[in-house]
């Protein structure tokens, strides 16, 4: 079925994000991706398992900041540390994307690369591998490749892309052109998505050889792409820290869909049913862990909590929580700061940490 | 206006309960009087703090439990030490009552004792002191008077009581023979109670002659009348504490409005609307607590809490609590628990410490 050398596959692992939105638990200095949501591993753990014995650690890099670096790497010790690339500050997911490129292309110039989230839960993990080996195979043909997930009701926080003509099978999968690229949509249009069958979310996962990335990058971007290269060329010199700093402070901050995905030539996108959930807010944290019979969830260290005629609800404390006679609420419990948030309302997390940075409680983020 | 001699006019605080129903925070060593809910003064602070200075520290008793004495009178030092009557456990209020009285007997046999509770809030404390003037004047001549709450709901978590003949005017206040005693009544007969304009609610604050509530005791309860006499005797000899131990083992377990005052000859009813709250639940207290204009109390030390669309609730934490979206939410906050209650079911924390003293979780009572 491989008609490419597959030595050449890697992975990068974007792990760059605070997470406001699953606060109080993830802070400035515990973003989400460490924390141990899902099961005893963290999220960044759980995404590195995923891709075992797929891929070698060699062949795995993370970018992250600085002040994640150490702890994720104690949390993964059989990774090289050199596959760590560390971005001076957050500069969105455009040229933290570029810079890790970088570093592969370095080693690998025939690289093809599968850029993945740190924060996504996948329940059919041997399906995710088989379609990272399907679009790998459509990468060697150049194409981008993106990861189209069934869109199971009509979400307002999801990208969405159109399918286009069907270009093949490979294996299990259908390949499609990837048509048009739509962020965030209203209701009305999500309903519109759903209805038409041709759309799929963007999972914001890319597959795609290396320097096919950077010849987009050039076209769209190409003051970026200069200012990669430029830290390029710097690798392996004592310059380089110098470099990537003072680019750094240059560089756009834009997402990689915008910046080379949503214009690109030859897109492709392979739908998959794989289970899969951004698990970027409370709400969704709750969709994803094993609930009990009556829809309630809970993650802690302490007592197990005590919940009396309660539906629906997810509680996060190391100590002992007792509920009574509540449903659809968000109970997130730290050593500083307790957290209680309708269901359907866990997106307006962020604003309450906008509240308090405004209001100069930076002890609380 | 006053007709007997004042002097023997005393008041008697029961504060042994623990109130249950105020966990978390109210714990086996720290029971509900003793916390700061309403200012920053215990709720048996503040029923002290009324009674004066309409009445001196000398004739203010208190019958309490031993875990709770030191504290209750390291709390109010102008207090004659040998005032707190301590009763070995709880054998609800009949025998605490009892022993309580014996003790002023004691000092004045012709006392007339204000029996009150430790737990009650009262927003037009003048008017109390007003109605415990004119109770006095009426148990002088031989009634046992109780001070009726105008009902203003039909409340199904009160006693009622019903008022017979009008007997006088004291001042302001009218002064009824009472009728039946109705222990918390279905919903059906609240509303009947209500609209029959006839009931009052019971607070629980008798006023009496000492020696005429130990004739009804003899009448109503010989057996515990007899119980209390032995004790009675022991009175500043050496075998006090002996004796009152091995009859406390004894005694049976009533309040004192079933042993006493329900089948009491010679009953009156003052109407009065001073504001009066039984601060029994989380409820409650929130009913009694200032407000935001959107219906929200709260109660700690820490950063005021951020409450994002959040309605009618109460909030009592130390640590920094963020709301969002909520409404009619009990959130109470301690050290090693949580507990996050709609607001119409607060009185169900019972059945929870109820539970988590069943699993053996006896640290967290």
């Amino acid at each position: 079925m491989t008609d490419y050398d597959t030595t050449h596959f890697y992975a990068m692992i974007l792990a760059g994000g605070g997470g406001t939105r699953l606060w109080p638990l993830s802070r400035k200095d515990r973003p989400k991706q460490m924390l141990p949501l899902l099961d005893h591993r963290s999220m960044f753990q759980m995404a590195i398992d995923r891709l075992e014995p797929f891929l070698p650690p060699e062949r795995i890099f993370v970018v992250t900041g600085p002040d994640y670096v150490e702890t994720m790497q104690r949390s993964v010790p059989h990774l090289p540390r050199e596959n760590f690339i560390v971005e001076p500050f957050g500069r969105n997911s455009g040229p933290g994307a570029g810079l890790g490129m970088l570093h592969i292309r370095q080693r690998d110039p025939q690289a093809i690369v599968a850029l993945l989230g740190s924060d996504h839960h996948i329940v059919d993990v041997a399906q995710f591998q088989r379609v990272l080996a399907a679009a790998g195979q459509v990468a060697a043909r150049d194409y981008i490749v993106t990861l189209g997930i069934s869109a199971s009701f009509p979400s307002t926080g999801f990208g969405y892309i159109r399918r286009g003509d069907l270009l093949e099978r490979v294996g299990e999968f259908e390949v499609y052109e990837a048509g048009q690229f739509t962020e965030k949509p209203d209701l009305a249009t999500a309903i519109e998505f759903l209805a038409a069958g041709t759309y799929s979310w963007n999972s914001g996962m890319f597959i795609c050889r290396v320097e096919q990335l950077f010849g987009e990058l050039a076209l769209q971007q190409p003051v970026m792409a200069a200012q990669l290269e430029t830290i390029a060329a710097a690798i392996g010199t004592p310059d380089y820290d110098a470099t990537l700093n003072r680019v750094w402070g240059e560089i756009q901050a834009l997402s990689i869909d915008y910046a080379v995905m949503e214009g690109a030539q030859q897109m492709a996108v392979i739908p998959v049913d794989m289970g899969w959930t951004d698990v970027g807010s409370w709400a969704s944290l709750l969709d994803v862990l094993d609930a009990d019979p009556q829809g309630n969830a809970c993650r802690g260290e302490g007592r197990e909590p005590l919940l009396i005629d309660t539906q629906s609800s997810l509680v996060v404390s190391n100590r002992l929580v007792v509920t009574i006679g509540v449903e659809d609420l968000v109970i997130v419990d730290t050593d500083d700061v307790l957290l209680v948030c309708r269901r359907d309302r866990s997106q307006e997390v962020r604003e309450a940490v906008d509240r308090l940075k405004a209001s100069g409680d930076e002890g609380y983020l």
